[in-house]
Order: C-alpha cells, then structure tokens, then sequence
C-alpha cells in the first residue's frame, strides 16, 4: 500500500530547499493528501510549486485526514531540523502518523522525537541513515548495461529531475531503462538508492558501484548525480559518484542565470564550458567518458525568447544537443543516449 | 604523560598495510615499549621494519611491561578489525590497558569488546570516530598562511612521511610550520587533525575547510594528502580535502615500480605526468594550485644506481625538484615551498 502523506514544508514552500517537496509533488502526486505549510494555507500545490494540481495547502494537521505519514519536504544546507518543525512532528505522531525524513540529522537520534514515537508505536524512516562498508571492486562491471550519468554546474539544478525525465521518455520509447537514485528525494519517489551524500568518506565509491551491480541487468541506467565536480562544499561526492559508478556519458545540467554558487553567494560559478571539459578531463582513464547532451534548467525564466536564444547559442557553441526537460521535453536526450550506446557498440565497448 | 604503547601488528607486520605501526616506530619510538606479533617474535623492530632501533617484538603480552595502550598498527581495506586480534585486545583490556584504534570498524560499537572495556575501566580510544557536520564557507581562508598538499598517484605512497619530514625541515630552517594530520595515524602521531575518510559525504570539504581555519595562523601549514584522485576506491576522499584546504601548492608522491592500484592488481596506475595533469586541472578555479616538486618512495629498491637514474629522468621530464625524504632528505622540497612563497607574494596572493 503506497503511503498517504502530508508534506511539511512549513515557511520554506517558496525557498530553493523545498525542492523535496515540488519532487514528491511532480513525481508522486497521488500519494500527497496535502501540503502543511500555515505560511501557504488556502492555496493549491499548483499556484506555489508549479505542480501538484488541486492538493491543498493546510494551516494544521486538523485540516487533513486520511493521511498516515508526515514527510519532511525541505533539504537544508547541512541537513538540520528546522526548529519550527519540531512541535508538528511531534503533534503527527501523537495523531499516530509515521514520520519520513531525508535530513541529515536523523529523527531516531533525536531524544525527544524518538521517545514520542516509541511510545505511539509509529515508525521514523530516515532516509539518509545508511551503514555502507564496501569499497569499490572493480570486477563484475558488465558489458551490456549502458551507463548515462547526469551531472550539473552547481547544487539544485535539477540533476535528479532530468535522470527521471529521462529514464521515463527511454521506457517510452520501448528501451529497458532504469532511473537509479542517489539523494534522499530520489530515493523516495523510487522507493529504492543509496543516499551517497550520508555515506562515510572511504565508502563513497564502493556505494556506488553497488548500485551499479544492483541495476545493471538493464540495458540503460540513469544515474542521478549530486553537486558538482565545482562545487566547493560537495565536491568530493560528485568526484566518488562519478568514479564509483565510471558513466559512459553525461548529461550536464545547469540553471539559465545562475551565476553564483547555491549558498555561497560570494563566490562565481566558473563558465559551463570549462566545467565540461573539467569533467571529461576527470573520468576514470580506464573508463572515458564524454558529455552527450546540456539540460538547462529554465524554471526562474518567463522570457521564451531569451530561453531559446541561449539554447541555440549553447547548441552553436557546444554542438550538443540542448533542451529543459519539462519546458522542451527530453527527446534530444534520449536521441543522444541512442547514439552513444549505437556507438559504443561499434566500438566495442558495448555488447 | 605520553602514553606508553604496545603497537599490535599480529602477522601483518611484513603487509603493507602496517604502515600505522611503521610510523609509530619512525616518530614516536620513544612511546613505543613493545611490538605484538607472535609470527615475529624475538626479533627487533628495526629488523623487521626498517625502523624502531632495539624496540622488541613479542609474542604475547605476558612479555611486556610497564606499557598501558595497546595500539592497533595496522590498517586494512576497508577498516575492519581482524579476528585474530579480537582475542589480543580483550586479553590487553583484562589487563587494565586502554586500547587505541584507527579502523572504520569502531571497537566502542563492538558489544564484547564495549562491555569488557566497562567492566575494566579502561578507555577505548576509536581514532576515526567523529560527528563533523560543518559545510565549507570560504569566508576566513586567509592570505598570509602558505598552504601546501602532499598528494599521490595511489594509497600509501607516503603522502604523511612527507609532510612530516616536509615540515620538520621547514621548522630547522628557522619556519614556523605546521604538519596538518588527515589519517589515523598522523593523529595519532601528531595528537590533532581529523580523520576525514571517515566523515560522512557531505561534509569531508568543510572538515577540511576547518583544518585550514585552526591551522592558519601559521606561517606554512603542510596538509598530509589522502589517496588519489586517480584512485577508483577513495578519490572521493581526495577531492574533498583538495577543495576543502584549497592549497596553494602540492608535493606529488608516488612509489617507484608500484604500477598497479593498491589491493587492485588488475587496474594499472595512470602515468605520472597524466596524474599530474588531472591534480592541476582540478584546482578550484579560485584558488590555483601547482605541484612544486615529486617525492619519491624508494623503499622497495635497494638499487641505488636505478633510483638516481629514476630521479634524474623526472627531473629532466617535469623540470621540478624529486627526492626520497628518507633516501635524499626533503631539502629540495623545503627550497621548493620557500621558493612558491616568494612567487605568491611577488604575485599578491600571499601578504
């Protein structure tokens, strides 16, 4: 039985680190009774994420029923609790609701959150919460299993989004293709991951590579990829995603006019074209690997205009193909996963 | 009171991953009463390894006296703790010693082990262990402390000898440097650091980032580099501290005629000169970072006549100083930093 639940997102519904919750929203609509934001209330999912429809808002779990589980729909830098959200976490599960939660503070190792909901009899599911031991092999690597990696400019600028797209637009078109999550939201709406940013540092590499053997009966997999190989805060997951899961290619997704890094207002974004080459230029020499395809992200752009000017302009300069995956739909994508894999194959590189 | 130690290798004295116990030997020899390891017993540990002078090696505790750590020396993939040593450290506990360890595999989580250490008193000291949850800010990096990185072309090469022996020599000369510790061991040694291959993902560049921060003031600090960036299991780990501590230099360590991946026989190492290529392209764009010289480890050559001809080809080929800090003395390392340190502030970029 899929979950019934609330998303709590509680005065961060129009911030960037509410992208949990527009996910769960675009992704599993069917499973969201309603959004809990008192700072919201009144309005649908629709006018303030974009997506979700009819789902109401609410000021309060007294105006929601029929829901089993609250799940936290924000990711904050460093991943702590909001302490606003303390007392409605606490209220869900004196109502008897289980409680789901991709931060890395983890509720079952917070006292007074854990006692509440022994005593409820309810379940904490951290979704971060792992205990990865293994290093990377090497071995069993197959032949067969294309491996397509999306990788981004910065943080939050919808490299999960453009795995699942995708993924979605392969099956489509009759390939046996699989979204393969590596973040909390991701591994939510897929039901199955590893949440490599919450894995210890020597391990990194090993987790992914697990997922790997684990998906790749596939004949495509689509990696979500975290951060990025610039990002001065995350880098190091990027490098052992990157590396763990050695990707025949990539797909590199930036957002239209975001010049400064996600947090660090301070400090430039170097140029998309020297990040590029810093990625092909940093695959495993025994597994090269090139970038395919560019998904811009142009959400926080209304100007039509200016949106297709850089995608040509971006299209001139690269000779790729570009598109945004919800604005374009992502046939040019899956175009150029079609042709690597044909010339894989060719090479022999690929059964 | 400097502890007083009984470094436990159990048959893996002659491994290379004994490098825990070698570099006690090397530079804490006066803390070290005993080596444990019944497959070397009666022999002293300059004999077996290298260093250590007199220092005995022993079959069972019954031989040891006046010493009160027993320190695990070794360090394997993965870092769990063999089983035969499980028996030795319930004995040393039973005798009322601490016991000290750098494994991932925490002897504090061991149930038996925990409870014994209860029931003796005794203080079980897991070096790895930490709850690091700072992301990089890029706010306080100041520009008056010269930052220096040992790096590699694999695992254990080296990169902590060098920097010991790096800034050692640093300080004979009259400068106030400092050895930064990134591993288990060069805490041990050096009684600070943090052990960032065991920080969870997201926060190995901003534990890094406070090494920088507590170290800065100052004049020189030398960062102890972990594994590679060309290394499939831990490059992430690589990356993290590369960005983290932004350096402004790099020492390259590599072992001669090592030419496949440590615990990876089937994977050959890049060349060199590729490596290099991929540390200097990899920099973060605001902080560029050059290599100022290659340390060579010759230990497993006693051919004195193929390491100067190995040394004098690198030289020719990358125009930069190589040494062994052991064989040749880190000399040519020191004028190296001294001579970046006068370039960065011809440049501006050092006060």
């Amino acid at each position: 039985m899929p979950r019934k639940l609330v998303v709590l997102t509680q005065g961060f519904a129009r911030k960037l680190n509410a992208k949990t919750a527009s996910s769960l929203l675009r992704y599993r609509p069917k499973q969201v009774v309603a959004v809990l934001d008192d700072q919201e209330a009144g309005q649908t999912a629709q006018e303030v994420f974009g997506v979700g429809g009819d789902i109401p808002i609410v000021p309060s779990l007294d105006d929601v029923k029929g829901a089993d589980t609250l799940l936290i729909g924000i990711a904050t830098p460093g991943g702590k609790l909001p302490e606003a959200m303390r007392a409605i976490i606490l209220d869900a599960i004196g109502r008897g609701m289980n409680v789901e939660s991709g931060l890395h503070q983890f509720l079952c190792d917070d006292p007074e959150i854990q006692a509440a909901a022994v005593k409820a009899g309810v379940t904490l599911n951290d979704v971060r919460k792992n205990n990865e031991r293994d290093v990377s092999q090497r071995n069993d690597i197959n032949d067969t299993c294309l491996r397509i990696q999306t990788v981004g400019h910065d943080c939050s600028v919808g490299k999960m989004v453009v795995a699942i797209e995708l993924s979605e637009a392969l099956k489509k078109a009759g390939r046996d293709a699989k979204f393969v999550a590596t973040g909390q939201t991701g591994i939510m709406i897929e039901g199955s991951g590893i949440p490599i940013d919450c894995v210890v540092a020597d391990f990194i590499n090993g987790a992914c590579e697990k997922l790997v053997l684990q998906n790749q009966h596939h004949e495509i997999m689509v990696v979500e990829g975290q951060a990025s190989l610039v990002q001065p805060r995350y880098s190091s997951v990027t490098l052992g995603l990157y590396h763990g899961c050695v990707p025949h290619g990539l797909v590199m997704c930036y957002e239209m006019g975001r010049g400064q890094v996600y947090g660090m207002d301070h400090l430039p974004i170097p140029p998309l074209k020297d990040i590029m080459r810093v990625y092909e230029q940093t695959a495993d020499h025994l597994y090269p690997c090139k970038i395919i395809g560019v998904a811009m992200n142009t959400k926080n752009t209304r100007d039509d205009t200016a949106v297709e000017a850089e995608r040509q302009r971006l299209k001139d300069e690269l000779g790729l193909p570009v598109c945004d995956v919800i604005r374009h739909g992502p046939d040019e994508l899956v175009e150029a996963t079609l042709k690597l894999q044909k010339e894989l194959r060719q090479q022999g590189r690929l059964k």
